[in-house]
């Protein structure tokens, strides 16, 4: 850094054209914008660089991709603070069509603000998917890159501050982190600070990073590597049930991707940055027992009606036993075996089981001694919610008429949601319940002992990559990179398989193209859960590890 | 009733002043006014009775009650169910303390218009009791009569309609009832009509019956062969925690009682009248189990964290058999046994249990093939609520925290809360679980493997009186005749135990005084449940049986 060249400011000249027809060929003016603004900003030596090859220089090479990305971070924290903040303020529920719709037109318009050219794309029923191109003449890759805009659904009561409402905190809620003002132009920013809201770890955070990381090339002329092609999905957190019909009816538009990026899911819990070469499928069932056709006074009934909160809970205790084993035949029996690279890559990942039930509270673990990352190759079954009337101080004394459970679970390379489906009716029918799919009619009710009405069932199969595929290595070298820079040497964590599902198959075996997840978001973001959050140095690393995979070396 | 001689309006002269002094020595005045309200109505038979009898003549005797109390009822049925609707219109959940005073208030009000001395009676912090006394001369004998003014805490979005805005229906709900309007005076009266809203059958019924009856007597110069003392307490559904700081607050007051009318509960489940000599003690339990100290993803870490809806299913599970048998040791050791009496009277019973399953959709029943009454002279454990997370729309993809229970506890002659509360947590703790009193924190969290927060165990033993108790036999005797009347010769139940419970083991234990219970609300009336209601019918056996009781020969 000691060897850049002295600081010029430069004129402001923006070229507003070139913002809506792909990436410029040269922006310099974009970089003599980023100057000024840098004046009144903390000056750092990243930034220098890039601006000394200002207006008049040559176009900076991809090369210089990652350093001018931390000059951009460096001089704008403040600014990329506040627009996340502004990204995460909308609503984004996939099932709310109105909320969902305007998170797209939002990212579509910050997409082209930046050089992309964007689009949504619309099929019957779903929320659109944001798509946008980036072509880089020459470029002989194309990289797909994949993120959501939509958001788990909410339990407002559950959270510290609104979920729509972002509030910056010190640190951690819990670590006694407490909420301040978000940053003005020039303050300094401290990677410690966490974001609270929905989606900032899951899965906006990608889309936060992206945008400034795209703004800093822009402006300072570098070109990617490859062309871009976008695929920002409206539904994923509702399981992505219009996905494939998306890449059926524009599969002209994503033909032309050689890998896919998947920018989705949490770092390496042990804080390491990591890249993954597969995801579990997920299916939800929901379960719901019957007792009398009305609620009975607990008293007057109580010791002869049946319960119907007493028999859910047996049911689902006939599923798994005391350490966590799951009881349903067959269940485990559809692995498809670990191949000798998973299993090396498996034995080289951190030791961080211990740590990690220190933090979370916990003495034990579902199947010990096996380790949290050999869980994760196995299916898994879990409780997701039970209602059964109401407890504390609206319960009645009353025995319910119905008890509801939902169970999560997730599948390994090898099931399949039907498969699983077939085997946990057929533990269920074991149990000597008559399954349904609509609550029973009275006949029903008087023919059968135990009535379970099972619905659900939906989902989709895990997926693998093959680690040694050539693209595969390109982004793996990318990532070590960013990895090396953000979090030391050797930092990256290479996981087989990631415990969390995105609908990876349908890139992997419908289009039958290498996917790498690469995941951003610090591992303790209580994603899915109240208070969702990200912390301000999973975001800068986000940006270092775009930039590098932006600018890695061509094919 | 074809003795009887013609009808002679009267002109109406209200004596006002008696109102709040006691019953009348003379009310020929209400009895005009009784009859000037009746030439608008219905005249029935039973009506020209009391009406024959009118000004002029010397004072009903009290073997006229049942007549006067029919022919008021069958003069104003339309007026009654209009009251008595207005009297449900009140929010009546114990812990809401405005709302509860104002029933208290109202029915304060109404008691004085029917000449009943009524006042509030007060203990810090609990809903008003109200005390009332009707005094009349000459009477040997001093009738305590209890009920409750209070409701079950309401779910809203269960109920058909505002659970206090009564409706009436032509009939059941589930038997194709459609809502009608109340009627006006003069309409005939349906006795399959259905009032719906809470209370309407648990615990407002008796008051809503017995102000007419009183105000029949009142108006024909009936009166009644015993002393009253009313205590309608406004906490009941709470468990009654001030019922004895009130007893003994106010001891002097209710020690000229020589028996205890408990005016709580529905029918018998056959549809029969009955009386009953005991209830059901109560407890409630509430458990919380704990996983992570915050809720993870279920697909990042499914399978490895422990999953608290799984660990309170198997704890639960733990607790009761497929066939409804309680797996707590010494859970059934501690009945008292029944006597001789109460087995002859059990082996009594009429048949029913196939019926009832049948109307509430049961193919089988706990403990079969014990029949419902058999059950009930059992302690019972039931499940009246379960909240993990959330479920169906709301279900997101997280493995909760925790996971908690509420537990109803019903307990027999011979138990005592605490007693069953260490038995239940000495399973507990089988079971391999740590108890704790609050939350626990970290320390505990990483100590013990398996935590479970056990809160509550508060609740009442059971009571029972003995059935050959000179008063006793005196209110059998009434209650035979009042069934015979209302529902055909011979139709009483004498039921040694009640499923339900009352804090009666205050009357009977702590004061030592008889109690029985007198129930009139139809069995089917989804007492503590969404869309509570009373039928027509059960209200009008309502006041024919206390018009039987309250006039019953002297002691």
């Amino acid at each position: 850094m000691a060897r850049l060249a002295a600081f010029t400011p430069k004129p402001m000249n923006a070229d507003t054209t070139a913002r809506r027809t792909g990436f410029p060929a040269r922006s310099s003016s974009r970089l003599a914008a980023a100057s000024a603004r840098a004046a009144v900003a903390v000056l750092s030596l990243s930034l220098l660089l890039a601006v000394a090859a200002g207006p008049g220089a040559a176009r900076l090479s991809a090369q210089n991709g990652p350093q001018v990305a931390r000059a951009y971070r460096d001089a704008h924290g403040p600014a990329i603070l506040r627009d996340f903040a502004k990204l995460l303020s909308y609503p984004n529920v996939a099932r709310d069509s109105v909320d969902i719709r305007r998170n797209a037109a939002y990212i579509r318009d910050q997409l082209r603000a930046v050089g992309v050219e964007a689009r949504l794309l619309e099929v019957d029923g779903a929320p659109p998917i944001v798509y946008g191109t980036l072509e880089v003449p020459g470029a002989k890759r194309t990289l797909g890159l994949y993120a959501h805009y939509d958001g788990q659904p909410v339990t407002p009561s559950e959270w510290t501050h609104g979920p729509w409402d972002p509030t910056l905190y010190t640190r951690a809620i819990e670590s006694g982190g407490t909420p301040r003002a978000f940053p003005a132009d020039g303050e300094a920013v401290d990677l410690e600070w966490r974001i609270y809201a929905r989606s900032s770890g899951d899965d906006k955070a990608p889309i936060g990073a992206l945008l400034p990381t795209l703004r800093a090339f822009r402006e300072a002329g570098v070109r990617p590597t490859s062309n871009l092609i976008f695929l920002l999905e409206g539904e994923e957190e509702a399981g992505s049930p219009h996905l494939e019909a998306y890449l059926k009816e524009y599969r002209d538009l994503f033909a032309p991707v050689d890998v896919w990026l998947f920018f989705d899911g949490p770092a390496h819990q042990s804080g390491r940055p990591q890249l993954t070469f597969g995801v579990r499928g997920v299916m939800d069932m929901e379960l719901t027992v019957y007792g009398a056709d009305r609620n009975l006074h607990s008293g007057h009934y109580g010791n002869w009606a049946p319960d119907p909160g007493m028999m859910l809970s047996q049911l689902l205790a006939s599923m798994k036993d005391a350490n966590g084993q799951v009881l349903v035949q067959g269940f485990y029996d559809t692995d498809a075996p670990l191949g000798p690279e998973e299993k090396a890559a498996l034995a080289a990942l951190p030791e961080y089981d211990a740590q990690l039930k220190k933090e979370l509270g916990l003495s034990w673990t579902e199947g010990e001694p096996e380790t949290l990352a050999q869980r994760l190759m196995l299916p898994a079954l879990n409780v997701l919610g039970i209602k059964v009337a109401e407890t504390g101080a609206h319960h009645t004394n009353a025995i319910a008429s119905t008890a509801v459970a939902d169970l999560g679970i997730r599948l390994v390379k090898g099931n399949t949601p039907e498969h699983m489906k077939e085997l946990i009716e057929a533990h269920i029918r074991k149990q000597g319940y008559h399954i349904v799919r609509q609550d029973p009619d009275m006949a029903t009710r008087l023919r059968y002992r135990k009535i379970v009405k099972v619905t659900g069932g939906q989902g989709y199969p895990a997926a693998r990559t093959n680690m040694d595929n050539p693209y595969v290595r390109q982004i793996v070298a990318a990532g070590r990179a960013a990895a090396d820079h953000a979090f030391g040497k050797g930092s990256l964590v290479l996981e087989p398989g990631l415990g969390g599902s995105l609908p990876l198959y349908l890139f992997t075996d419908t289009l039958g193209k290498p996917a790498v997840n690469v995941p951003v978001a610090n591992y303790d973001d209580n994603q899915h859960a109240a208070d969702e959050n990200v912390r301000v140095a999973n975001l800068w690393y986000a940006i270092e590890l775009y930039a590098q995979l932006l600018t890695m070396p061509g094919a």
